[in-house]
């Protein structure tokens, strides 16, 4: 049998990002991410309840401050005290996990999709999904990102603008383009 | 006779943006870009209509994401199989010329507008416009930013948070501030 | 007697970010950052007259273009000329003081505020504000950051995409993440 799009992506597999399903379930996410920025910013516990019903799962005491841009949204899976400020957009082809008391800055970006190196293959419309895992105790400094694939250990401070193209172990501070290890921190 | 304002923007020299025509072309983009950026995500073609009324002129198969912010629009020029993520900036002063096949990530930015390196230039209020030129086969990962009048070649790869400041060659990927040649890729 | 989480935010003394006052205090500027950001583009004098309603003091002949982001505004103070582009991000816990004939490019961030490296102090939710001070004849380029208690000199140019994190004297051009000095600019 034949896989869908939509199952090549789940699976990891390269898919077709034109495939009309993968797109509507795009424009679905994007329709909820609207809902949720024209909400007031007087009304968290409104701004709280919708980003509930677009996160796959999500611990106690969250919060998403407006804009916030997903993909599918079902892929995000937050801890306890997860806290974003302003603009942060997640692409969720692939799941990004993300541990208890994770602060991120205004205007982050977390990235799960890659295309291929080939023109060709970028011609033909191909990403692949690479899951995003964010350790506990995690802050993420403002308009920095985080490339597909990268894994983040506890305890770890991204300085602002940073671009962390790599895994980041435990107790430490990064920062750059591309991030590197700036100084140990104390576990 | 003397040149107006817009006629010297246009000219590639020096002018003045607080001018009032200027402003007011600025003006219509920007309300343009607010009418493209309340369409509903889940209408596709509408928003693909706006853009085309937007842009300049267009190749098959275009498609932009929203939210979307330009200064004028008419001096955009994108090929086939156009497509953008959430977000694109284009501060299109002078000509923005796009190939075919090129694919833009989240929160990218494109700029063709300088200002005086002189204090007195600055509070002139002075700019001068450099066009930017991308060619087929483009992928700008997310938060790149272009830098006015850079030149871009055929079947490049710019990795994401990238600050291009200078002309990029064919068959290779980028990445870096300012952005350098990371590795060559197969023509 | 004891302090309250807002005095000690404005003595500059870490405070809890998650205490009901403080929260407050940013919503009801979220509330009016939203206001402004729904102004049509074509209405310039409305948008600066709401600016006016958020900044704590301005000088003659400024202009902000949509969408602005602030968390209290009353602790933003800019001079004659201010201008900024698209998408200005102001975290202005502390005070953010903005000198005459300032330029400030699209998607541009100036943060006061920072947390503990220790995962403890961000547990319990802590911030403490470091006022920027930026004079006069500044042009801050696109994408770029200013840091926490960062202090830039007069006549400074700021290349797009730099993240500053250390002071800045007069009359240079800085870039780069972290921003260095490029070059010397005449006075």
């Amino acid at each position: 049998m034949t896989k869908s799009e939509l199952e090549k992506l789940d699976n990891g597999e390269w898919y077709c990002f034109k495939d009309a399903e993968v797109v509507q379930r795009k424009a679905i996410a994007a329709q909820l991410c609207q809902e949720f920025n024209e909400i007031p910013a007087t009304d968290p516990d409104k701004q709280t309840d919708k980003i509930k019903e677009i996160f796959g799962s999500y611990g106690k005491n969250i919060s998403v401050q407006s804009r916030f841009n997903c993909d599918y949204g079902q892929n995000i899976h937050v801890g306890d005290n997860f806290l974003s400020n302003y603009n942060l957009t997640i692409l969720d082809v692939a799941p990004v996990n993300i541990g208890n008391d994770v602060m991120i800055g205004p205007n982050v970006d977390i990235y799960t999709v890659n295309h291929p190196m080939s023109a060709q293959g970028r011609r033909d419309s191909l990403g692949k999904g690479f899951p995003v895992t964010i350790g506990n105790d995690v802050w993420i400094g403002g308009k920095s990102s985080i490339m597909p694939g990268v894994t983040i250990g506890n305890n770890v401070v991204i300085a602002g603008g940073a671009v962390v193209t790599k895994d980041i172990p435990d107790n430490v501070l990064v920062g750059g383009v591309p991030a590197k290890i700036i100084k140990n921190l104390k576990g």
